[in-house]
This record gives structure tokens, C-alpha cells and sequence, in this order.
């Protein structure tokens, strides 16, 4: 499917088909092609937890501002951003510093200067490590929702729930911030899909002080 | 461009041709598919200063570990995200409000509901205000990166910079924070591109606790 289709009918659609399911394979394919993000110095501070049970589903719902389309959805995620995902002894830290000795883009003796970076980028202050999480993750989410829908499947993105409560309820470690939910599937046929909202012009979006 | 080859070509390139301008035009047409970016609330929290003037590039290039890529990039972009972009009474804010009870989705009476909403989402806490920010800007620039390489643009994000530096030389008011910088340009012929760096599996994204 074209890019410029794909980004122009992304859209975060409110009605799920309740009786279409997404298949474990195009679930599959859609991760596979947003792990291709980029983040910052190589880091991928992200992880899914993947619910496809309705009772799992209903069970997040009611921490969400009883959103019907987090049942209705067949595969509703918790997208998880790793505020830890910097630190020297991070499994995906040094599974990261190795790959990229092994492929000749970094020395062995350089692991130092590596953690010492990281950490002075993204470990130094509450600020970084919130901004290292949430940016990275939400670079992943965004190849997510438009690789999902390269596929044909729709998606929506939600903020509307109580970070502390679903922490609690899909007992999420301390390291994690949750950035949104987001319902995966089909729309449904029939329902009514709002018309685009309005955007930031060129003029908006670029500023000079 | 086909999706799945824009998501897989696009590499953060370390070395662009000098000699190989961005039209206004074509930036332009990148930003305004960017622009089509989802947001929490849709309040795009997201605005660019762009560079292209050599010594504004310099000065920049100094504050981020002098890399030649800043100065040798025809365009370079510092990326903001507004920690105040939730608020009543911010011109985006309102703006959007208006455009929702225009559009028919929202009602004048919900305003109080809406600016409390968004308060208690996104501002009632610092890690909130940057967990907006960030994750928000993160989807724009995710979406800017992959629109640029549909367009025949290469692009290199970068963390390495002196965040409070660029803010002062910038003159970037507090409310934003800066999230990255990106290179925006055309990756230079006969420069070597290291192959693609490794990436965390669908067996690794994927937990449960």
C-alpha cells in the first residue's frame, strides 16, 4: 500500500467489527514491521502486552474510561516505555552495546563511555528519563499504527485511563511508563467515521524565536 | 512508495550530499503529511525550527558534539514539544476546542470538561507534561522521518546535543522541551551506509507479567 494512502486513511477509529478477529500472524507482521523504528542510540525501549481475552479486555475497560472499543477490539495493547532502558546492566542495553561490537560499529573498551553517554543523556535527570521513554515509544507506536494499517487493519491510539490502575491491574514494573493503549482491528462496517479533524498548517507547525 | 519499503529503507544516514539542496517545496510536502500525525486529544503538541542557513547550522553543529552531519544536512530541524500544550487557554488549545464544536463533535458546554480532562491527563504531574510532550512530538517525528523517505529524503535523528545550550542559543521558550534534532537531505553517493543495526524480536517486544 502506498505511504502517502497509508498516512492519509490511518484514522483512529471508534467502532470495532466484534466479529472479525486480526489473525496471530498479521498481529505478528504488523510488530515485525514497526520494530524497524529507529530510537535513540539503538535502544528500543518499548515492549507490548497483548490482550485478545475478553475478560482480560473488559478488565482494562473499566480502567479506561469504560471505552466500549477496548472490548470490541479483537487485540487491545498496553504500550509499555522503558524509563530504565538506558542503564549499564539492562539486559537490552548490553545485548544492544554487543550487537554493535559484533558488528564493528563500536570496541569492546568503548562499553564505558557508552554507559557513561546513556546515562548522561537519558539517565540524569526524572525529565530525560521520561522523555527518553515516551519519545522512543511513541516513535514505535506511530510506525505501529501506520504499519497496521499498510495491512489493512485500523487502530486507536487512547490516553483516556488510569495509568496507576492498569499498572496495578497487569502488575507492570516501576521501570515502565504506559503511553497509551491502542485497540487493533477491523472497522466496522457500517458505522459512522467522522470526517477528518483539523491540522496544524505548515505555517503552525514551523516557528522561529 | 510502497509502505513496507519506506519503512525498511529508511536508515538514519551519517553522511549527506553538500551539494544537493531540499527544495522549500518538497520540506514543505513532508511536514504537511507529518502533519496528518494523530495526537492525544488531536492537540499536536509539535513545532520545528528549520535551518538552513550554514552558520545557524554551525552554531547548532557546536552545541551537538560538533557532528558534521548538522552543517552538511542542506536542512536541519530542532524538533520542539510543548509541556503546556494541554492547557485552557493556550491558542492550540482553544483552537482545537473550537474546531471540535464546529466540526460537531464536541458541544460549547463541554469546555469545562474538556480543559479538565486534559489538565488531569496531561498536566497534573511533571512526568505527565513530558510523557505528552514527548510521546506526541515522537509520533510526529516518527511520522516526518517515514514521510521524508517516501518523498526520496533521507533524515538522521539525533540525542546528542546539549539540550539547555540549544534551548538558550535558540531562544526556546521553557514550555518546550527538545526531543531531538533531525538531519533532513540526500545521502551522499559513495559514502559507505552500515547495515541495518539489529532489532529487539516479536518475542522480545512482546511480555507479560
Amino acid at each position: 500500500m502506498d505511504f502517502k494512502e497509508v498516512i492519509t486513511q490511518r484514522r483512529a477509529v471508534n467502532f470495532f467489527d466484534t466479529e472479525k478477529d486480526v489473525s496471530e500472524s498479521l498481529l505478528r507482521e504488523a510488530i515485525e514491521l514497526a520494530a524497524k523504528t529507529p530510537s535513540g542510540f539503538n535502544l528500543q525501549p518499548w515492549s507490548l502486552i497483548i490482550l485478545k481475552d475478553k475478560e482480560e479486555k473488559m478488565k482494562l475497560q473499566k480502567l479506561a474510561w469504560n471505552q466500549p472499543k477496548i472490548s470490541e477490539a479483537p487485540a487491545t495493547l498496553i504500550l509499555l516505555a522503558d524509563r530504565q532502558g538506558w542503564k549499564a546492566g539492562h539486559p537490552f542495553v548490553e545485548r544492544n552495546f554487543n550487537e554493535m561490537v559484533n558488528a564493528g560499529a563500536m570496541k569492546p573498551e568503548q562499553h564505558q563511555w557508552f554507559a557513561d553517554t546513556c546515562a548522561a543523556l537519558y539517565g540524569s535527570s526524572e525529565d530525560k528519563q521520561q522523555a527518553f521513554a515516551c519519545k522512543n515509544a511513541g516513535f514505535f507506536a506511530m510506525s505501529l499504527m501506520l504499519a497496521a494499517k499498510s495491512l489493512g487493519l485500523d487502530t486507536h491510539p487512547m490516553d483516556g485511563f488510569d495509568h496507576e490502575g492498569v499498572r496495578k491491574a497487569f502488575r507492570v514494573p516501576e521501570n515502565y511508563w504506559i503511553p497509551l493503549l491502542m485497540a487493533v482491528g477491523y472497522f466496522r462496517k457500517g458505522a459512522e467515521l467522522s470526517p477528518p479533524k483539523w491540522r496544524k498548517s505548515f505555517d503552525e507547525i514551523v516557528v522561529k524565536f
